[in-house]
């Protein structure tokens, strides 16, 4: 069992993986986790719908021992100790755009967080090993967010909270993407800019207030 | 009535009906069944909508006999010994494909289910007669879909809720197919790899997990 | 007040409301009426929102007194004594089809019930007037349904559950049709064959099943 | 704490940030703000999202003291004295229409009302300063409401009531010129007759009718 001084940490968890549901980034599939205090370890979830996950469910695994969906987690905890939390889906918007070979450009400002750029894994499949998950963590390199062609995304951050903000702004920035390359010569914003922006808009404050709206939101679905 | 043993599939198919429903896979129009366990007959469902249809409304019918709608149903079972469920229903992304062409061909993880290819019958109009039911079978073939111009789909496979998600597969495969191909040059999944990726995506597992949270999903909305 | 005889019909005028509204046919505008038995008045609603009018708004006028948004209704009911009931509305994609100059033409299954064609009225702007709205009374001719450049739709039959079928059918219609037109060539039904499908698909008793279902759905919305 | 006399004004205020996000106008990030009577302060809202601010969060502000977000608004009501109420918004069609740089332009009844046209900021990035918010306030001009790329919109008028159906009015309009755009050559409504229909249909009678509606949608939505 989980210690108690982890029941924050535990009831973001579930918030986080109702929210990602109720806001239509997961069907049964998708999977969260979070690093453990003294950092080898992460917080992850069984093989249910993140509807269905309950707080007794989570469990705490090492980066080396294997179990199911744990790899990609895995690999990146390894390979990138400033990240706190991973958060890996298959939304729709997002699995549009990587089947015709394009990744999230900055184009409104809450696409600006991604200004780093999101790298394009364009091997299809799942994830289905230690050894392809270990190229995708090498992939995303000091990225906060990586497509996978036909599969989904995986993002990272410094928290649950912000995690699943990143996945939220990544699939409506990918939706927006996808409209406006049908519309037109889309307006991209330049690097520079989409940096200055979103280190205005992409602030603690910011992700407590989106994170505030969308727990509340949830609560009220019932 | 309906032998108490089957009680169990009686709830499965209503929950089917539910999803299906709650999905956005039917309107008022839809079709369920399943085969009974000596083989020779299936159970089905009267002329009602798939939101409608109690378990006390169902009923068994042999392969020869017409009631409405069954015609399908029963050349299916006839023609493919070793299908045990059939669901055939006219959702959106589906009818929008087949009407300019089209049919679904594999294009994420899964879509990769439908990796033998799903054939479309091009003559317009409703199911009509047991005669033009054989042809729309002879078509299927072995596959696991068929799609039919400017009408829908029927989807089959090894029970209700293998057909259930089939056909959500089916439809949301049709969707991204639709916006992929406004967006550009879809990169499709070959063959080969499309059927390894189906036989790792689509386990009877897999089929549970999602079954779980439509099921979960469908009885949250009252 | 009304007869007490017309409850019944009350009673399907509201439930109509309620289904137009709850299918997003309507927003805060939309007006039902229904011809009264001696044929020679109809049935009618306040200006008020479709959610929101109540059994006791209704009202009988006759074909001449001008009351807020009657001119079409009236105007229609005087050119076609066959028709028993009107539904103008204002949905999207009957909107957006108009803008770009098409209107509907079978493609589909329930399309094919408009196959006597739609006319399309190209003048932009409101009914206005009684004189416009004889305008667009005799565009429509013999047909099911009329759009209007700009503005939404009108659709007539032979009762308001009719009716009430025939607006979502149109504006389903439409929707798929703008689709279609994105994705390539759509192949439309020609005449004969949509004649023949609307005959088979088009019957009192799948109007009856359509209303059970959509009635079922907007009691269960709350 | 707000005078009682503002009781009305500050239940419109609540009732119209619940619409608003009821409709798809805000996720956490949107604000609203009314001109006092005296004219010389502006009743607005914290930093919160629309769906959870409350009626005893609301304050006075002149227009020279900077408190979060209250820039634009201010600008505003300093150049505009005839400006009862402002609300800025980030909807997704207002958005994405953006970002291929057009902004609305009337090719329907509702978008009639926006005859005077709406100018696009093309500056990248969020209100951030005084300057910035002054040089918005000098685009707008004479106009109902400014598009700001990558960004959202901002819409005016003479109360809450009118400024919450001119954000709906300008996010359907702009959903409505994007698709039309797809489609093919949209017929827009030419100035004159744009201004005409504008008067028509954009009435306080008409105001109220819709807010009705949305109020009740809101309060019905629990």
């Amino acid at each position: 069992m989980i210690d108690p001084s982890y029941d924050d940490i535990k009831r973001d968890f579930i918030t986080a993986l109702r929210i990602i549901y109720r806001e239509g980034l997961s069907d049964a599939f998708a999977h969260l986790s979070v690093r453990s205090r003294d950092g080898d370890e992460m917080m992850f979830m069984p093989r249910k719908s993140p509807a269905l996950v309950e707080s007794e469910d989570l469990f705490f695994v090492d980066f080396e021992k294997a179990v199911p969906q744990s790899s990609l987690h895995q690999a990146i905890y390894k390979a990138r100790p400033d990240v706190k939390a991973v958060f890996h889906f298959h939304s729709p918007a997002v699995i549009l755009l990587s089947v015709v070979g394009q990744t999230v450009r900055p184009m409104h400002n809450y696409g600006a967080v991604f200004y780093e750029g999101v790298p394009l894994y364009t091997v299809t499949g799942q994830v289905e090993s230690p050894a392809r998950a270990g190229e995708m963590a090498k992939l995303l390199g000091d990225a906060k967010a990586l497509m996978l062609r036909g599969h989904g995304a995986v993002v990272v951050g410094q928290s649950i909270r912000e995690v699943c903000m990143l996945g939220l702004f990544l699939e409506e920035s990918a939706r927006l993407q996808t409209e406006a390359t049908k519309l037109g010569t889309p307006m991209f914003i330049e690097g520079n800019e989409a940096e200055k922006i979103a280190k205005r808009t992409f602030k603690p404050t910011s992700v407590e207030r989106a994170w505030d709206h969308f727990a509340a939101k949830q609560a009220n679905s019932g």
